[in-house]
């Protein structure tokens, strides 16, 4: 029998469940389908709808029903489903309806107009809406530090990364820089040396459209209950029983919106296979966003960019693209591991990606601490591709300080979670690989169920049973442990 | 100054535009885009949507502002927004909350496997579902009765058509089958004698796309507030700021889908033209479905299939589909003037639409009123097809009374405003005309604006403002008058 504690708990967070359901539709239709115009209106229903969900989450109800759950015997898995509801509750209750909804306009605002101020590099412009946003994440942090403690960047990491703190990242990204830099220069080194052959364009945007979605259909996501559309900047929305992809397309590149559809179906098929009998609750909602990433970067970087993938869909390329030498399997091996500092993160490679989080880190910590301030960014930012990465970014805002929706969308202390979603996944590959020694074998075979059925088993199915650290426990043995990622690494882009 | 009272009644009906914008969107999302196993979610969602809007608008101290209203001194325009509010709440107050979630369930359950029964022809896991929505109409229908008295059709139709009863119906639709019947007959006879050189297809649906939005972009349509996509069910919905339109393509008939989007067009100027600074409330929005539908039957009827209009685009079927004899303006007018009495109610000509409307509004009156049970619904259907318009549907569901999504989805009471649309499209062109005498050399000279300029001085800023009959006195001379109807039918398919 299920406890009446419970039935009264999951009442209100089922109701919780429909109106993100409702904001979750109507933030990708704003993304990938609305037409400018709409956009004040939709903001405004967006923001009364933020408004609704916050007054449900810190009803006096729900208060006295989390009061009396700690009293009451429950058993270990309603316990865990009481934790995380009761995560969601502490984090609404610190913050006042009137922020909620501020919030929420200035975030719509400053991201809608982003759109076109990047495009013209207007960072003036944008750092006329972008203030707003800061103080309002700033306001945010200090109200959940006055409650519970800790460090204001802690504080907003731990919506994205429950557990997590700057410490922690602090120590994993001091040692990444300790042997990325190496790494990288090793292997620019060994690539001059080899000879690559690109693919010579134009491809159509049809083209792309169905070698995509031949690619997910492989990779398993379920059209039945999702989408593939376009918009300028790339996710994965819509809600568990109906995912939307988004991707973007360059008429003279297929690869990055190919590599980015293989990324978001990784996404996708987390949310397609949470435990369907507990999506409405958030213990059956995805563990956190680094787990989430582990994902996207498992389908990506683990299987998307091995010679094995590459060679199964190099049949693939053909049938859609065309016949040329490029797409030979060996090449494609080479081209889609080709290392090569850049300005953009959502295009960087494997090895260069985790210098444009760090980067972003260190400066958001920054600003959200206070030490920095909103127009101090473009110096910085300079200043640190110069230092990681060799690239120079001087004047550029568009592809520098602008690049990403993060920021204007109000969301600080996400970038950790891409870092940290690279090491799960390296993590989680080392024990398929030694529960299933061929698997390399099996991949090019096309079969690809080894790596479905583990992550399934061990990753979508759990959902948010555990906390982070005992998820990962659970099924690789160990907490998270970088050495993993490094030792991939090092294996994919220096042994061959 | 805002009178205080208006002001606390603007901040609950602004509450309520902005969920209504959601239910909107997702309702969109469900007929334009969402994948199949999406429907559970997506219906629970908008269910729960129901019930918070119906709880808003039943809040004691909305009663409270409505009570104190009455007593108030205010002016001519408050008073109409206070009348227009007071009319949705009157109706939401008279339903519980449970009706309100069971029927947007059993609509939705209804509504989503009749996409699928439909093609299957199965009447009979059709009625299985349908019987639950018929006898929530009917409770809806009687508790609205039990509190304001009336008819239970009345009831329902009032819903769509404020002030219309089915007693005006019945003068209207006698009149009419008393002289349309003949009016087909000798059409066909003149027809009979006439060549139309039909089209020769295919037409690939990017062809007849891009044709559409040309098309839309004459007709005025604002593709920066609005979008035009593909539908089983063609429709216009969306919000005032951001309107979506509708259509479905046929490869071997482009006529169908271009009549189809100049009619949703119709739809759509109407909503983006609705006052702006008021939309967000009642008095600012649509009139009546009657209205809204004269506007898209302007466009479609009156403007879209007159020779002149077709003349102006005959340029464009040639651009845009290639050019052949069809397209020739004279044989274009014939075309889309060519009756012939047939299943589909959408797919009809002119002047055997009436018949279809007629014939559904006699059976949903009779069910509503409890004088048939839905199983008696084919029956029915195949004795006034037969009687009306000489055609055959006997064990044909899916092209006879499964063709609609009206029923299906709930809305009874709605068929008469597709008449009542076409008999105002009539009246509002004869005044159109009257102070326009040569409207037809400038519609053929592509100067359509006189068209659009009174449609907009008289009915769409009007939106609400009066009541049906005075804003049709005030942009006409005289209120509803059947016979201008007559007369352009006459006018249009015997004199030339």
């Amino acid at each position: 029998m299920i406890h009446p504690l419970i039935q009264n708990l999951t009442a209100t967070f089922t109701r919780l469940y429909r109106y993100s359901h409702l904001a979750a539709i109507a933030g990708w239709d704003q993304s990938a389908m609305m037409p400018p115009k709409g956009n004040e209106a939709r903001a405004a229903a967006l923001a009364e709808l933020q408004v609704l969900m916050h007054q449900t989450l810190t009803s006096e109800a729900l208060a006295g029903l989390f009061q009396a759950a700690s009293g009451e015997a429950l058993d270990d898995a309603e316990q865990a489903s009481v934790r995380e509801m009761r995560r969601q509750w502490q984090q609404a209750k610190l913050l006042p309806e009137r922020w909620v909804e501020a919030q929420s306009l200035a975030a719509s605002r400053c991201e809608h107009a982003w759109r076109t101020q990047r495009q013209q590099n207007d960072w003036t412009g944008f750092l006329g809406n972008f203030r707003a946003v800061v103080a309002l994440a700033r306001e945010e942090a200090k109200r959940l530090v006055d409650a519970k403690g800790g460090s204001c960047y802690d504080a907003l990491m731990d919506k994205y990364e429950p557990g997590m703190r700057s410490n922690d990242m602090d120590r994993i990204f001091g040692d990444v820089k300790s042997w990325l830099p190496e790494l990288i220069g090793k292997t620019l080194d060994k690539q001059s040396l080899e000879t690559v052959i690109k693919p010579q364009g134009l491809f159509p945007v049809d083209q792309q459209r169905s070698l995509g979605i031949e690619i997910m259909s492989l990779l398993g996501f379920d059209f039945e209950a999702g989408r593939l559309d376009v918009s300028t900047h790339p996710f994965c929305g819509g809600v568990a029983e109906d995912v939307r992809i988004t991707t973007r397309y360059s008429e003279d590149d297929f690869m990055r919106s190919l590599m980015g559809t293989v990324h978001e179906t990784g996404h996708a098929r987390y949310e397609q296979n949470l435990p369907r009998e507990r999506v409405h609750l958030p213990v059956g909602q995805a563990r956190s966003m680094g787990i989430h990433e582990s994902q996207s970067l498992s389908f990506e970087m683990q299987l998307g960019r091995s010679p094995q993938f590459l060679a199964l869909i190099a049949p693939l390329l053909q049938k859609h693209l065309g016949r040329q030498a490029a797409f030979e399997a060996g090449n494609l091996a080479a081209l889609f591991t080709r290392v090569q500092p850049g300005l953009i993160r959502v295009d960087a490679d494997e090895l260069t990606y985790p210098a444009h989080v760090i980067l972003r880190y260190e400066i958001e910590r920054a600003l959200i601490e206070c030490e920095i301030e909103a127009e101090d960014i473009p110096a910085l930012w300079d200043e640190k591709m110069m230092s990681y990465l060799g690239v120079d970014t001087r004047g550029n805002f568009q592809d520098g300080c602008m690049q990403d929706i993060h920021w204007p969308g109000g969301s600080f202390g996400y970038f950790p979670s891409y870092a940290l979603g690279s090491m799960y996944a390296a993590q989680f590959f080392a024990t398929i690989r030694s529960g299933q020694p061929d698997l390399d074998a099996q991949v090019l075979a096309g079969n690809l169920s080894p790596v479905f059925n583990w992550l399934e088993k061990h990753i979508w199915r759990e959902a948010s049973r555990w906390p982070t650290d005992e998820l990962v426990k659970r099924a690789t043995g160990e907490t998270l442990n970088p050495a993993h990622f490094r030792r991939y690494l090092e294996q994919r882009y220096l042994a061959a």
